[in-house]
């Protein structure tokens, strides 16, 4: 995401907590901005991109954070997946500092960061959404405001809902086809051409069928965006039993150590009966 | 299918129980073929395009049937959707008859079989499979030779197996965005852009959320179809606790009187808690 700003032409200052990340940037045209502060008091907008809930808390709002180096009018920009609530609560307090914060979680995969082809979801005040066009042309397809702060990340978790329990769907087919003694290609055409065809079908179906688990997205976040999705589901009464299911599944590949392999490591769950 | 036959230049005899049907098609310059004998004994390729697996025994191996009126080297094609073991044993009972059998079932939906774009399976000899390539070519898109006799209904037992539980995944993601007040059409449009993209999300999600249940694809055939692959994994060792759960919800959705609904009334099984 970093070298798609570099390559449509924005000044890019980095940080992570992995110095080679940040060398390889810099050796690419990116300055090094030693804090996520200093990157914040460097720039016009401010990206974070991180695991979870509580490192973005930290980055954004924490000491030696994003809040603490901006100057007014600075552009925050969350692309990490996390609580919606814990968006909206970082929205306040940015606007308290006079920064403009947006949730802005993107989907599309490894393959869709690499290629800035990414789908962005965004929460947040509109005229910030205006702002951060720029930003978002460079780093996806598409951009689709959602509504207020926290919408984008709600957007997400139906998003991971639908994206989880469609791989689910995939991995159980693949597993029954190569039980059936199916051709493998020949039974991703048939399905890719009807009512079955879907992202997770053509892009990790064959990655299932030939066991290649290497990431794209890890397992571990994979189930980190579930957990998420289900509180937020629970909290606004609306059962998820398929996805909950798919979670189940999901905890035994990492309970069997494939926590750091991509999601299409599901299929592992349902090739052997009684495990 | 018969429409797009007649408009493909070929001569079409038909027949139903509804009379009805006959008619129509008969005015759109079809001839009546008065009972499946008749029909057989009429053409040069017969299709079959029945509800479920003891109707097509019936039509092709029973009295007044399809075998009853065959000449040798007619070219029998059923494209309903039923057990594989069923088709097997259809293609031996027709080879006795010096008929070539293939099960071609299909995948596209309603909009696909009007529109001459669905997705065939075909399990069967390969040489009976070049002789129905004028047929396939005016009902469908892409035809997909899976193997021996059987091997199209399994792949087609697959595809349900995938396209019941992406609707599930569908479904869910639906009943989360309402309840958290996204809005509809920007929320389908920001999945379709990522990695939750999927043919039922386009073509049913939108039905969905304006609680359009009219059938497309009838609940109550989606759950004899996942009867029919549950049976199957469960012969072949095969675990689908999702499907299980997609077809426990459809289930729900029958109980309620929702039989005759197009699939996309799963949404209902979701959005009240508790029923």
């Amino acid at each position: 995401m970093a070298r798609n700003l570099l390559r449509a032409g924005h000044q890019v200052v980095v940080h992570s907590r992995t110095r080679a990340k940040v060398e390889a940037l810099v050796a690419e045209g990116a300055t090094a901005g030693g804090s996520a502060a200093g990157v914040a008091a460097a720039v016009d907008a401010v990206i974070t991109m991180l695991p979870d809930t509580p490192d973005v808390e930290a980055v954004v709002a924490g000491p030696g954070g994003v809040l603490q180096g901006a100057r007014a009018g600075l552009l925050a920009i969350d692309m990490s997946t996390i609580d919606p609530g814990a968006a909206r609560s970082l929205a306040r307090r940015a606007q308290e500092r006079r920064v403009d914060f947006l949730d802005a979680p993107v989907s599309g995969g490894e393959q869709g960061a690499i290629a800035g082809t990414l789908s962005i979801m965004v929460g947040g005040d509109a005229a910030a959404v205006a702002r951060a066009t720029p930003v978002f042309a460079a780093l996806g397809r598409q951009t689709t405001h959602m509504g207020g702060p926290g919408q984008g990340q709600m957007t997400k978790l139906v998003n991971q809902v639908v994206g989880a329990t469609t791989l689910a769907a995939v991995a159980e087919g693949v597993a029954l086809a190569e039980a059936a003694g199916l051709d493998r290609e020949a039974v991703i055409r048939a399905l890719e051409g009807g009512a079955a065809a879907s992202w997770q079908l053509s892009k990790l179906g064959p990655k299932m069928q030939r066991d290649d688990f290497a990431p794209g997205f890890m397992v571990r976040l994979q189930q980190k965006d579930l957990r998420l999705a289900l509180a937020a589901a629970a909290r606004l009464g609306v059962p998820l039993p398929a996805t909950t299911v798919v979670h189940e599944l999901l905890d035994r590949v990492e309970r069997d150590g494939g926590g750091a392999l991509g999601t299409q490591a599901i299929v592992g769950a349902l090739r052997n009966r009684g495990r």
